[in-house]
């Protein structure tokens, strides 16, 4: 008999709705040591919550996030709220003894970064962070290769986060207000792939050594008004940093590169091969394997939908058949219940203290953009 | 009657060959105000350079290029030496009232090539430097996007010049010895993405935000020997800048990247559109036209071989029928022949002037990687 | 209040998986004017459909179809067997008064098929099949375009439906016994193609010019034993057709194209544009439009996941964030139920009389592969 | 010292200007047994004749090709004309002794390649014929590969050659008419492909299975006047055919195939492995290695440019660094001097009777697609 693992989940927008597909699904599709209780949503728009809560199956809902809290039955909090709010609701969860497991980044600050990842060390819960990307199946291969040594000594990291949608005709919505959301395309997009690259690359950032940030459009028209707002967030960030073995790293988030709906890429180059990944296209991974020799080498496209060969791979389709954004979402949770019961994640799932390293590489960034130690162009005669 | 332009190459390699097939193959396609004769070549291998001058059809020999500079004939002279022979040769050929076509980057150092500019505003003859990419028919076809207003205010360039033929295994060849080379991967691919960008743009590079240089490999293998040497020179440089107007870049030279060969990549977004082009499908332009709207826009690739359409390319094949990498060099002799004819080239080409502003941008990076205004992840808790 | 209809699936294999999916999860996504109740599902194997139907979330089950007939509580009945056994369950369902949603092809034979399509004509019932790559949100936006002109006059078709599982190596199952499977790669994969061009051409195919079907593997390994067993059904069929309006169409199925491992390509090219489509993207849509004239024509890439433009995309996730395989059946069934509650499907679904023309193209490419009205070379001289 | 081979060219067309480049440069790359000499050129058009034949280099220029055959100092004819003057041409140059490169087709009709065969069997000199895209280099390495085994038992082969040129907006130039060129895409087209395809897979193809031939835009602006008059050649031509050890091949040559300009596409699947090349981008080759296994397989990109690995690669650029269309017949220019100087060209070079085969294999598609022994589905029911 499976045992059930109450959910609660905080949080009823488009994360929300990722989350709660996720842990529907994950049971239909993954035999799991512990099977997911719908057992109560949290909204502030109650009305909203209602129509929320039936369509996607949670038995009970709340407007006090609190309430969470003090319900003993719940056994995981599932924060699925902007980043300010990821401290107080974890922080609660946590000495409330529950499992958390919170959206990415893990907060809008460092310092809230910071206490979260010490409460985490000495709750009794577990924690667990929702950078779901590492869950594409494709990028679970990369993550083998990795560590089977087929990339080698690593050289060269190149990430990029590149989205469209923030032009000047886009109005002031949430996204572009700092203080609901902490930070732009940084903390939403370099998040990701800061953390997908020290997944892949094993080590930790050392250093930053540049960066820059720009808000291109700094006003922008606040909705149902004639008026128009300050924007000030970044709309991109873009920054070089370096790996404790040496290899370099770029990193760039931005939501001004047309023609980029929603284009995450990742490439690794090393001693004995080279890694690529595109969430477009995400259940492919290109391989470059140098002991092809010269004749035969060439990047290799792998269409990673194969059971028993690829993670996740046999809970899904046949070959080729493939999965999308949202299975992302599904295969995490379903290792989170695994890690939860027991057994062992196909591969590492991040916890509070993961997450902070990635934050801390995000706030380096900042201050290294910040600090302005450029060499302005008029000093080189 | 077409009029004779006298050419004398200096350089018997690699870009000797290009070089010469360039000033051949030129009146053969095209239809020109000067046609050029090849008068003389200048090598220090007497013996090579004997066969070299038979094969591709120049008149008269020297080991001494000094002999190019004396000789009344010779109206241009072609400077394709490593590059820190380039300023000497070129302040002689200037002095002596020639026409000087220089291989890029200018000079070894910054110093030569500010001494070079300033030479060239003074003569009488007139200056090139051989940033050939320019001269691919769909860069032709960008720039003149650009200049129509097709991509708008340029938010981000990202250039990167991949090439994977410098690991572990490469022997120590004169490309990895500063004293001949100057620099590695910054001098020799850095120097044509930051000509590309700059000329795409429009623009002129204002300050640079942070860089990070490597010599991943230390030691290489002295050929014909069993002992090691010192490879000095960097094997990669990445660098963050950016544009007068605000626009922020990024560039990297690698020979570190393994599964590209000879990847030259370079991407302009901005508010109305973005344009992308790749050296090793160098016939092809990447266009997003935002104007296209949500339902239908799309990155779209447009083969740039259309006579009456696109440049050069009446002076080629058929719709479609590629050209190669030698016809970058011969669309920017036939360009130089128009120039010195007193017709238009098709577009801009670079001359000491504008070549030196491209050094600066690659001495300013090299100071910001050598400035070590880095921040460590040490410091950031 | 959202009214129930009460659905019974037939099948528990890879299709019944599918369904079941599609059933469950198309009221979580869509606002729909019926809300499916999982009723009974039925399969022999009694154990496991035990697990089935816990796992899936089926009320009932049942090993004996006629049960499902039987019961005046379930309104669709959703035929997910092996192709043979199409007609039988489908006239009695429609007998019964019930809605049938039949996965493709209609039948095993064009007999059967003629029968159901009959028994559709006169039934109470609606009949539905599972073409559910037409609910593919690119594929829906083609049909939109071609609805509109975008590719005006048809020239040419181009399908293509390549796999690559059925090698020497791959055993006898039951997809290699035409006892079983009906027909191989043709009724399998063809069916799918011949029906997508059907949909996105808006025309009858009046002709076929010339057939070849292999079954290159004609003995496979009997799964637990020793022996050999023959493979009688065709492991590729290509075929050459036209439509009414002259178009020309070139389908080709096959089990045996190393590489590809569920690569559906359709491509349409006319006299304004072109489209292009892959089963392995197929969030993507290729346009050409040629009314962007010489200078700036090329194929564009359309990612077909925005809300309010794009088919579908409103329900699931925000730009860029692809969707897959497993949408296509849940979209088919959201519009399933739409079409049921007196709404408009987002576009045409296809029924028993619109499978037939399918079928009857199939059909006709066999008898053009067995009339062997070939030319043979020796003949040509 | 290097003997000279007096080669006369006949058609000073696009072909012709080809061609003279070949000759001219094969030298300047190659190191071969024999130097072309450029004798005559040999044109109608007296006046075009002169310019073209300083341009590129012919010493002699005549308009009546009586005089090329009459002229003992000729070693070989390049005949380059419209394909019902191949005929003649040849003939007479191999009763004069001479060797014969001849465009492709090899004739206008199958009876005039049946002579021009003949003719050969018992000539003094040697032929060849140019189907150039076998010198692509990635095709000779594909070449390669099917010899070495990597693709193994073939099973497919998929062949098309694309263009979009041929719309109603098109005026009635001579390829349109019938008189003039033969036949319209099957000729041009086809025949490339048709080549391409004996070539790789190294057995003759010995049954047509069915073919369609169209001629969508039956009447067009005559260029001048503001009449029409007939197109009567074909737009385009399919068929599926078979090789002698089984395999399957379909082919489609047409040009009205919207936003492909030059789409020589050519893949083969085999029971080891598959290949694929594009002459859009000639020097990529594309594999398929079934013994990479399910985790890892996948299509590969191979750039086809690293000298001493691939073909022709050392008569070139540095990897990566791409060459073009016009190299294609360059390479063959220098293996047919090394042919005609008892050396060995890199890999077989096609003669008459080898382009009579192709010739063989165009015949029986139109034979196909003229009997119509089609299946109308008004029959199937």
């Amino acid at each position: 008999m499976v045992r059930t693992l109450e959910v609660a989940l905080i949080g009823q927008a488009f994360m929300g709705r990722a989350h709660s597909n996720a842990w529907r699904q994950a049971t239909k599709f993954f035999d799991l040591p512990l099977e997911p209780g719908l057992h109560t949503v949290c909204g502030r728009d109650a009305a909203a919550l209602a129509a929320f809560a039936t369509r996607h199956g949670w038995r009970r809902r709340t407007t006090r996030w609190q309430d969470v809290a003090a319900e003993p039955e719940i056994d995981l909090v599932d924060v699925s709220t902007p980043n300010h709010l990821h401290r107080d609701m974890s922080l609660a969860m946590l000495a409330a003894g529950k499992h958390v497991a919170c959206e990415k980044p893990l907060a809008g600050t460092l310092a809230d970064a910071r206490e979260m990842r010490d409460a985490a060390k000495s709750a009794k819960g577990r924690t667990f962070v929702w950078f779901n990307y590492r869950r594409a199946p494709a990028i679970g291969l990369a993550w083998q290769m990795m560590r089977a040594g087929r990339v080698g000594r690593v050289f060269h990291v190149r990430a990029s986060y590149l989205q469209s949608w923030g032009g000047p005709a886009t109005p002031l919505v949430w996204r572009f207000q700092k203080k609901h959301a902490g930070s732009g395309a940084h903390g939403d997009l370099n998040a990701h792939i800061v953390d997908l690259a020290r997944f892949l690359v094993g080590e930790e950032i050392v250093e930053v050594h540049g960066a820059v940030e720009r808000t291109f459009v700094k006003e922008r028209a606040i909705p149902g008004t004639r008026r128009k707002g300050r924007s000030d967030v970044d709309d991109s960030v873009q920054f070089l940093a370096s790996f404790k073995g040496g290899a370099t790293a770029s990193f760039e988030a931005t939501r001004l590169a047309g023609g980029h709906l929603n284009d995450n890429t990742i490439e690794i180059n090393g001693e004995r091969g080279s890694l690529r990944w595109n969430l477009e296209s995400l259940n492919e991974l290109w391989l470059y394997d140098a002991a092809q020799g010269p004749r035969e080498d060439g990047w290799r496209r792998i269409v990673a939908t194969r059971a028993g060969e690829h993670p996740y791979a046999e809970a899904w389709w046949p070959d080729g058949h493939i999965v999308g954004y949202e299975h992302t979402f599904t295969n995490q949770a379903a290792d989170t219940l695994r890690a939860l019961g027991r057994k062992q994640p196909l591969y590492p799932l991040p916890d509070f203290a993961d997450a902070y390293e990635t934050q801390r590489v995000l706030e380096a960034a900042l201050v290294a953009a910040r600090e302005r130690c450029a060499v302005k162009l008029s000093e080189v005669r």
